[in-house]
């Protein structure tokens, strides 16, 4: 097994690991079946009374059924990795190592669902979500992940973009301990999102904790969010083609700045990329304020790389790489988030569950220092205490079942 | 743990277990997750070249992933056990149950998809198969059962009707060692099957071996069906309603016999009862030919009980039920024919594969008696001979992708 971080030959060891294995997860059969009695009690004629049972009441599904511990991993495959749009069945590695890591951190049962591209997603989870206690999407494309989202808030159990909520779950930790470490105030922040995807929407939107102040009690002074074009402001051309960026632009942006990523940065706290390999450069981080924090998150190849950034006066530098300090991944969050919600029986993950999971994820660094700000992945006890944090979110806000 | 076949607070042990358990199945991750070069292989950067393998080639999805060896068990919830109509959580008890049978007895990981009454089955199933290497169809109502099955026929993957064959299956295997027992001969039987539900359908098609003469180079002489209604024949009215016993009447009762059940039964060699509780009597039976073969498998009251109709002159009585001799039981048949099915990559489970299932379960009983016409259950051995025997009928007969 090799040490350090670049692995010759992973493609090869990587698909002789799957080879072996048949791929990552199957089904394990957790109770006796040795004799007729075991037959009669987990099959006919016994299990007639747990049905029954259910159908007098069909939340007792939770306590007789896989549905408590059970999640489905759902994708269309149209934004998968960096590899884009490959389709269902070429997403199914990635489904199963998502659904490998929420047993192994979470001891979560999840099982991947994934689309053809023709299907109606949010009417076709719903016709087969009786068996789930949650659902994540995963690697859906943007603006198909919004839509799908946010037509399934009504299902009664947690729906989330993993993409989307994972990534600003662990970028608002983060920004959380950059403040404690350069002595910003959190709501003085001014930020500057690089990227208007899936996971920059759900940054931007987070972070500006729109209507959602109950437990943050605050959100950033100011906030500009850029994408392909340019700044996002309310006079730009387009924007009513696509009501996500409309949102974005009557959401942030309130001094209407116009103009390029340069324009946006000068005078900025943050930089927060989830956007395109190198767009950031040196003089650009030059024109932000004192102290300056980057979290360049672009995979494999970050918008700016760590040795540089920090020659050019960043304080603090996040990437979403495991081989340099800070790594911002959604790998830290959605075990413990789902664990927590779970756990609730909660019928969504709301905004307050989520701050709350960020508050966890940055408080679990007792001391910060600007090369730790965030938590190691691979660390099981983050995942307990982001769990317990959603949990009594659930219950406080309402959201949990089971209390 | 109580012995013999009666078991008292069987309801109440099965709610234990169940609550216990909290289900019967849970995802178990096969492959370690300790290290970054583990978590490198299974998950990123290394799962990106089994995605591009599996874009280029789908087919790969077999070999780097769970598709070979996983299947869905789909069900509405509309015909479960003796429950009827309970809808999709309700179902989920039993659909838990037939996946931890088929990986106690098959070693297949199969997972549970409920579906809401008004879902679009065939086609949504369409939008979710690429996980899957099969389909378990399962307790639901005739004639959608019929629908589905037909209309998925082309997927690429097995789709089979367990209700309608692994019954029709059982019945075949258990009625070719009843002609070895009391020397009638296959071809020359005739027989009355009671019940035209998924079950009696299957049943009937399959031993009339419609245009599949090829494994058995025979069909049985005269066949009837009775429903509610009596005897299904061509003049009868109404029948233009339901295709499916339309097909019935085209294809069964060749002689035009109208009336009843005991009409039916004039002269007839087999009963095989799909239908309900005691409507058979001794005096029907002593309307049949000599060595009378009689398969009563209401459940959980058969058509007639064994001592009654042996009083009345049955040479052989099969029922359903494990707590008299000849268990005529799908759970005997399922495992072993998807096993098979699977390790072909078959494309489809045709009339073939299920013909030579139902000749390895007859001739795994070396010596068949009276008492002893069919395999018991929990017995794993059976598994493998029908497995083997379907993987041979898959590639014999241009069935299987995989030689």
């Amino acid at each position: 097994m090799p040490n350090g971080d670049v692995y010759p030959d992973l493609d090869k060891e990587s698909l002789e690991l799957h080879e072996k294995n048949r791929g990552k997860i199957e089904i394990k059969c957790k109770i006796p079946l040795e004799t007729k009695w075991d037959l009669s009690r987990a099959y006919t004629p016994g299990v007639a009374a747990v049905c029954r049972a259910i159908k007098n009441d069909p939340e007792l599904a939770y306590k007789y059924t896989l549905k408590a511990n059970t999640i489905a991993i759902v994708t269309d495959g149209t934004a998968v990795l960096g590899l884009g749009d490959i389709g269902p069945s070429a997403a199914i590695p990635v489904m199963e190592g998502k659904a490998a890591l929420f047993k192994r951190f979470a001891g979560i049962d999840a099982f991947p669902i994934c689309f053809e591209k023709s299907a109606n997603i949010a009417s076709e989870i719903r016709n087969i979500a009786s068996v789930f206690g949650g659902i994540n999407l995963e690697d859906i494309a943007a603006p198909r992940c919004f839509e799908i989202e946010e037509a399934l808030q009504d299902l009664g159990i947690p729906v989330m973009h993993d993409d989307q909520h994972g990534t600003a779950i662990a970028v608002l930790a983060g920004l959380l301990n950059a403040c404690r470490v350069t002595g910003k105030e959190f709501e003085d922040l001014k930020i500057v999102v690089s990227g208007a995807g899936a996971a920059g929407y759900a940054v931007s939107r987070l972070l500006r904790c729109i209507g959602y102040n109950r437990d943050i009690c605050t959100s950033v002074k100011e906030m500009i969010v850029c994408d392909r074009q340019g700044i996002i402001h309310r006079q730009r051309r387009g924007l009513y083609n696509n009501k996500y960026k409309f949102i974005l632009a009557d959401e942030t942006n309130h001094t209407g700045r116009e103009g390029t990523l340069p324009d946006a940065l000068e005078g900025a706290d943050v930089f927060v990329g989830v956007s395109a390999p190198g767009i950031l450069t040196g003089d650009m981080i030059r024109l932000m304020n004192d102290d300056p924090i980057v979290f360049a998150m672009a995979n494999p190849v970050p918008e700016i790389m760590p040795d540089e950034a920090k020659r050019a006066g960043a304080a603090i530098v996040a990437t979403g790489r495991s081989d340099f300090a800070n790594q911002i991944n959604n790998a830290l969050v959605f075990p413990g988030v789902f664990r927590g919600a779970l756990d609730a029986h909660a019928t969504k993950i709301s905004d307050e569950m989520k701050i709350a999971a960020a508050h966890a994820l940055a408080n679990y660094v007792r001391r910060p220092t600007r090369e730790h700000i965030i938590p190691r992945v691979l660390d099981r006890e983050v995942t307990i205490s982001i769990a317990e944090a959603v949990w009594a979110s659930a219950v406080k806000w309402g959201y949990a079942r089971r209390v």
